[in-house]
């Protein structure tokens, strides 16, 4: 998810400025997204020679940015210093953190990768999808592991989240200590058994750290998150009580509610049939991990096999939790599904919170659902789910843990890292030794203190569209924005080159602007116009040089006038001149 | 707010059927919007030769139906009926139930208009606006008053909303007693001293109520709806503590938490400037008509004379709570206000809950005003907005209350209206008595029992677009997405008449596709892939007759083709062919 700096435009900010190497005792702390929105998390440590990057999100586009598949964050100053990259190290394995990596390794010498097990699976089978497999190697190291890189010396401690294996990062640098606290949450009884290493967070503590890095995304939320296990009660219910079919969605790396539907599929005796591309990978890839455990020998089956069970003794876990047009759940919902057609006695549950934007996909998706029979149950309705992020008491415990003399949160767009840092500053922190950046903004920490650079580094958005990566700018979206208000209207001339007249009616052709078989008398009126500023402007005389750069902006002008004067639409108005 | 029927796309539902008057004996009651979707509140009653028609509100597109301003319900049944509406009776003074007034009454015969006195003010101004003014009448009634209009006895009731003078209505008809309860809350501290009128509630359910229509639009959350007045507290303390100036955002028509804001402005010695164009109208017109109250003479000044008082002293009204973006807030969020600029020392608060689809505007705004340095204060942080709609208790109260023989969720999605009926069902409305509707269905109630009739009169969406009312349909929409996503590419080839040849290079214009200054290698193999179609098409020789639309169509296809093999995208492809 996107929170972008404004809601109405896009900016680029891509000025560049030289960074002054200040000192060989300084490192430096640069964010290159994720601390202005949600998603895009990557950040650069550079120390003297050595420079260290974690994580290599993307992020997902808003409304101003139609046509838009993903957004990266601008590596240009990693390119030009791709020698000095050391690592680059996964904290774990969703998107918003390792989607980026097949766009920009390449483009930085493909340096090595550091990652635990499960998250270096995840990258390993989206550098496949790219074709990038075996460029970099990929190191899957264990969490109690000391891993040096140049000038940094990290540890490892497991923080829980939505998915599996996601660790936290302590680094040793001779400018000090700091703690990555990547997505985290606390659950001291989470569905996989492993819970936060509070013993490493408390050592760091004792140690002295100078500066705590942390997630903000739920730093609005007061109280405390709750464990993913308190669902299971929820779901187990669910599948008791469904006398037909339950047909399950939820986020495909949301590995440990994948885990407790097993779990429960397997009290209540029913099979389990996973369909949805990402959903079936991603289950694959834990069962084969280890990180997903099945209570039961063949209780994952096929749609085939499931049509001959009772309806009572079928789950089937699906992708589209968030109403994605292409996924599973919508499909179903439209009664386009190839195998799953919805009837009365099926529940349908929707296990994940709306991604704010997609509340009304989700509604719509809903709606269909329960119109088609189904009765439908979620987040509204009843507790079936937690989020995977830290509640303000949690944040604060975080930080009275480690015991930071200088914070930044981080995750999270902007008004979430200020109530972040008012979170601190109750628990200690003072106001001085809180930084809120921005993407390119540098920390600079040394033994003497910390102070944000002046220099900034080259930053903003890098859109990915179909195969073209970075070919589409302000230029192009806004062009998009303003076709899909009113639509596009071009006005093709044919005039004659020697009398400097049209040769006959011009021909307009216009899409998303109007009904045009409806609108037969304007279509003529425009024409009249088009002629009048023709001969007007060229003024009946045969022009030495015609200048028909000026018919051109002549004709938008007043044709854009006419139309606005007519309907209040302002079209794209693209007048062509053909010279014959 | 809006949630449609599918979220990919739009469907136009407007098939006719002819309609039997089955009997004489018979009311039918047909929604024309408001129950697939949460906005277009129009409902029509019928009895005999007698139509009453209730409301009639405009909707707000979603992200299916860029470049729409609005949308209003089909209205050809009451067009093709004009003669027998007996008038319209509006419930209070919302878009949704008062928008639409003037694009349909025009067309239906401008029949009078029966509603209480704010709301009159409200659609006087509205139709003012549209200078409609004095074309129906409008009879401002008494909530005790009782009205007649042919068939028809209908009796008032106060309902508590988030903006004053809302009615609920009791109407008899031969086919016996309907409660219709539009948008409500109960509050019994209400702002205005208003309460709900539990008396007369009471009273229909003594007197035997047929059929109870009621509003849905909160049946999914739990428990009670607080007060409005519980945020006078919080209001308070905010206006109190803050030591500059505050800057307090909520709906205009949100008229109770105005009155709020004079009141603790007032004790804690501040004056008030009202900025944005619909929060000064509403004012006024509440002001006139008595519906809100100057707690001190001099309290509302002009933004000169507040720059003359210490900002402690200063309380800002602005609209924009919704991150509009032509609204005050966003204006001031992105420094182009006119004459209020944020300084470290200001409190913005933002006083509403975001209506689905606005969240990420809404966060865009505040992050903008917190990097300006203001505090922000909104719905997350504390409870500084309470919802003008009923919770389920509430619900389960006003169903008990009027003890109805049937039962018909309204105001809207389908999901919404689903778990309104779960919660009839639990307060013992039987199933068969509960009847969810689909625009344009009828629902015919008589002595004998109810049905929903076969036969539907034309419904769908008919959208407002600049000057043009229902001139925008599938295909105008559907064809501004395709530009949306992936632009669009017009290929231009001038062909000689008599050789069958390009008379020299086809002229491409593209918009929103590709930046084009870095395509130029692209763009020389699109006009020699054109010239290719050309010439094997025309096989080289001289067409008899050219078949222009052939070779258009395989310009369409073989370009179309091409440009996806070269970039993943589809832009909409316009050949047209020039004959000289």
């Amino acid at each position: 998810m996107m929170f972008r700096r404004t809601g109405a435009q896009v900016r680029e900010r891509t000025q560049t400025q030289n960074l002054r190497t200040d000192s060989k005792t300084t490192l430096k702390v640069i964010p290159l997204g994720g601390i202005e929105e949600v998603g895009e998390n990557m950040t650069i440590f550079e120390y003297g020679d050595d420079i260290l990057v974690v994580d290599m999100g993307l992020g997902f586009p808003d409304e101003t940015m139609p046509g838009i598949d993903y957004i990266i964050p601008n590596t240009k100053y990693l390119e030009e210093n791709k020698k000095r990259i050391r690592g680059v190290i996964i904290t774990h394995g969703h998107l918003d953190h390792i989607g980026a990596i097949p766009y920009i390794m390449p483009k930085i010498g493909d340096p090595p990768i550091y990652t635990m097990k499960l998250s270096g699976e995840f990258i390993k089978k989206r550098l496949e999808e790219f074709h990038l497999l075996g460029r970099s190697q990929i190191h899957e190291l264990n969490k109690d592991d000391v891993l040096t890189l140049g000038n940094f010396r990290i540890r490892f401690f497991r923080l829980n989240h939505s998915i599996p294996d996601g660790v936290g990062l302590a680094i040793n640098t001779p400018a000090g200590l700091f703690v990555y606290a990547t997505d985290w949450k606390f659950d001291h009884t989470p569905v996989d058994g492993r819970p936060t290493e509070f013993d490493k967070l408390a050592k760091f503590g004792g140690e002295g750290v100078a500066l705590l890095m942390s997630d903000s995304t739920n730093a609005e939320k007061p109280g405390y998150s709750l464990s993913e296990k308190t669902l299971g009660e929820t779901i187990d219910r669910i599948l008791f009580e469904a006398k037909g079919r339950v047909i399950f969605s939820t986020f495909s790396t949301s590995v440990s509610r994948v885990q407790q539907v097993l779990n429960s599929a397997h009290k209540s005796n029913r099979k389990v049939v996973i369909t949805g591309r990402s959903l079936v990978n991603n289950v694959e890839i834990c069962l084969s991990a280890g990180y997903l455990n099945l209570p039961a020998k063949g209780m994952i089956i096929k749609t085939e096999q499931a049509r001959k069970l009772p309806d009572s003794q079928v789950v089937y876990l699906v992708t589209g939790s968030q109403g994605e047009e292409a996924a599973q759940l919508a499909r179903i919902a439209r009664s386009e599904h190839k195998t799953i057609e919805i009837k009365k006695g099926d529940t349908v549950v929707v296990s994940a919170s709306p991604i704010p934007g997609n509340e009304r996909s989700i509604s719509a998706v809903l709606s269909n659902l329960a119109r088609l029979g189904a009765k439908v149950l979620y987040q509204k309705i009843l507790d079936i789910h937690t989020s995977g992020h830290a509640y303000q008491e949690d944040l604060k415990l975080m930080i009275s843990l480690t015991k930071p003399k200088y914070f930044m949160p981080i995750h999270g767009e902007h008004h979430m890292l200020v109530a972040h840092a008012d979170l601190a500053r109750n628990v200690g922190i003072p106001d001085e030794n809180i930084y809120i950046l921005e993407s390119g903004q540098m920390l600079e920490l040394s033994a003497s203190g910390a102070k944000v650079a002046e220099a900034k580094i080259p930053t903003g958005y890098v859109f990915v569209d179909g195969l073209g990566v970075g070919d589409v700018g302000e230029v192009v979206l806004r062009d998009r924005q303003v076709m899909s208000k009113d639509g596009m209207f071009v006005v093709i001339m044919t005039i004659d080159r020697k009398s400097g007249k049209l040769t006959g009616q011009p021909d307009i052709i216009s899409r998303g602007f109007i009904y045009m078989k409806g609108s037969e008398d304007l279509l003529k009126e425009v024409k009249h116009e088009v002629r009048k500023v023709v001969e007007t402007k060229n003024g009946g005389r045969v022009p030495k040089e015609p200048n028909w750069a000026y018919i051109r902006s002549e004709v938008r002008d007043q044709i854009g006038e006419f139309l606005y004067q007519r309907t209040e639409r302002r079209p794209m108005i693209l007048p062509v001149v053909i010279e014959v």
